[in-house]
């Protein structure tokens, strides 16, 4: 079937079959890393099944999430940066999953690119893999498109898909948030993968830099390894949060930066007050705004600034959450749907 | 916050995060059209919520499917023919779904383009949503990103993600599967959304054509119709048919063809003959042969060949099947895992 013949073959016209079988076999393992018991085998590979355990959920639903990781996806350079790309698409979606208060249960990738590139593939399946291990949900299929004269050379897009378990009868509940409430987060670990295009323009297109130059203020690390940092999982903590205290709204930031995505919490009549001091704004980001004369209220709706997950929680269960590891950042104000973030 | 400034913002980067938001809510009456009362409303619009009806199952379990619809994209030349790629990309997940005998639940969308292009992505939805309701399934979620230097002028990346759920107790058993068992078969639409790149190839490069030629032996269709007929959604007949008789094995022919999906059926020790007489073959694979010089076993390697669904029974529960609508194809023969395709 793979053997080159006079006339046209689906090799010849730039889709490699055999090696596509090749890939789906060297992934195998690190596919079947990430099944846990629930995992039950299909009588057909384009069809994962899983048992969802749903004990303990008085109203078992399910919350289903997807997306991407953008423009990043351009400046990877080699097989660690792929593997961070896959942790990122993970965390990705399943961050949105917990801001539901869900827990991962699986997850699907979409890995498109001009010509199968396996070492780049099995890198971000390998970060894919890692990632589902960590969240705890199962990598339970994908598929993986070789399209030539869609994507150019070196490209490769990826989508992610996640699936969790919610019990509706304990989903956060924005209406009850009051003025008075407080804002409590967590840190992100860089840009996460929201931002990228402008990130990329202010950086290389104004500001001539090229990913081997150093960030000031970040001790030494190039703008390579600032932009590639992987998406932090919020998983873990932010379950262990609501398990703990009853969370009133969630937010993984990410497109709308982190004041977009802070408005979008909001119920009527409510505004929230950052306090930009109380955590720390990636050295990358200063340098975009620097070199790309970015004006702070663009980059505050464009990047997390340093802000990864927000959750709304009454005031007298902070402390609460800031044992836990939580960063008290904010409080709920009376107002007409406004953020404000204030110094830092 | 899209106002133009001095400095660099998403918008002057190349990312219009308010027309993204025009669009979303553009799309809002389309996707809600999708949904039935098992859809829950969410705290976040980064994550959808849909309450699982697991009554009468004796082993609820989920299955999952991703897949996009290839280089099909490449060839749509209006609003009609996006619609139309919207429908190819539901039905070739829930098409997956129905071969381990899933019904459909939930379907989420990944759109992705250099620059947002309304008209053209609400078509897609358009045909998203319209498949949607038609299988069943709610479009619970979706992401539409905008990324320019990934995408080229006027091309959609699109991936689709299926959930269903399926009894556990009565899954296909290809174990079971005998050698003088039935095989029945599904007509596809056309080359539904699999061999794209070879049939461009072959048409466009080899043989001069364009998508306004017509088809011999069609009956007066062009290229482009034959090319972007949607694929058929075949999950009512599949549940019809796995509700009257116990299917052995279903496939739905998407990669590989129909000789490699129909060798994908197979247990160790069994074969099949497929009776190429028994249905008929689009004659824009014809054409694809003839004008690109496509040996006819690459091509039956590549396209369905006029059949869009593969199942095979008991040979006694065959004229059950054929009363359904069901083509008589072929049977199960002792083998070793060939696929013998006769004549047509």
């Amino acid at each position: 079937m793979t053997r080159r013949r006079a006339g046209l073959t689906y090799e010849e016209a730039g889709v490699d079959v055999a090696a596509a079988e090749r890939f789906v076999n060297a992934i195998g393992p690190l596919v079947r890393s990430t099944h846990g018991a629930a995992v039950v085998a299909s009588p057909s590979t384009f069809a994962g099944l899983i048992r969802p355990d749903v004990s303990g959920l008085t109203d078992p639903l399910l919350a289903a999430t997807c997306d991407g990781v953008g423009t990043k996806v351009l400046l990877a350079r080699g097989p660690a940066d792929f593997e961070g790309l896959g942790r990122d698409l993970v965390a990705m979606s399943v961050n949105d999953l917990v801001a539901v208060g869900a827990r991962p249960l699986l997850f699907l990738d979409y890995l498109a690119s001009g010509r199968l590139d396996p070492p780049r593939l099995e890198a971000v399946v390998r970060g894919v893999a890692a990632a589902c291990r960590d969240a705890g949900c199962a990598l339970l299929g994908g598929e993986t498109a070789e399209m030539p004269d869609v994507y150019g050379e070196g490209v490769v897009e990826l989508a992610g898909f996640a699936i969790g378990l919610v019990d509706g009868a304990h989903l956060p509940d924005p209406a009850a948030m009051r003025p008075g409430d407080a804002v409590v987060g967590l840190p992100s670990t860089g840009l996460h993968a929201n931002g990228y295009t402008l990130a990329r323009r202010a950086l290389f297109d104004r500001g001539g830099l090229s990913l081997d130059d150093t960030v000031p203020g970040s001790g030494g690390a190039t703008v390579g390894d600032a932009l590639l940092t992987p998406t932090a999982l919020y998983v873990e903590p932010v379950l262990d949060l609501m398990a703990a205290v009853e969370v009133r709204a969630a937010a993984h930031v990410t497109g709308g930066g982190l004041v977009g995505r802070a408005r979008g919490m909001l119920p009527p009549g409510t505004g929230m007050v950052i306090d930009g001091s109380a955590f720390r704004r990636p050295a990358v980001i200063d340098l975009i705004c620097t070199v790309g004369e970015v004006p702070f209220d663009a980059a505050a709706s464009t990047f997390n600034m340093g802000l990864g997950f927000l959750a709304v929680v009454e005031a007298g269960r902070a402390p609460d959450a800031e044992a836990m590891g939580w960063l008290g950042v904010g409080e709920i104000v009376t107002g007409d749907g406004k953020v404000i973030l204030r110094g830092g």
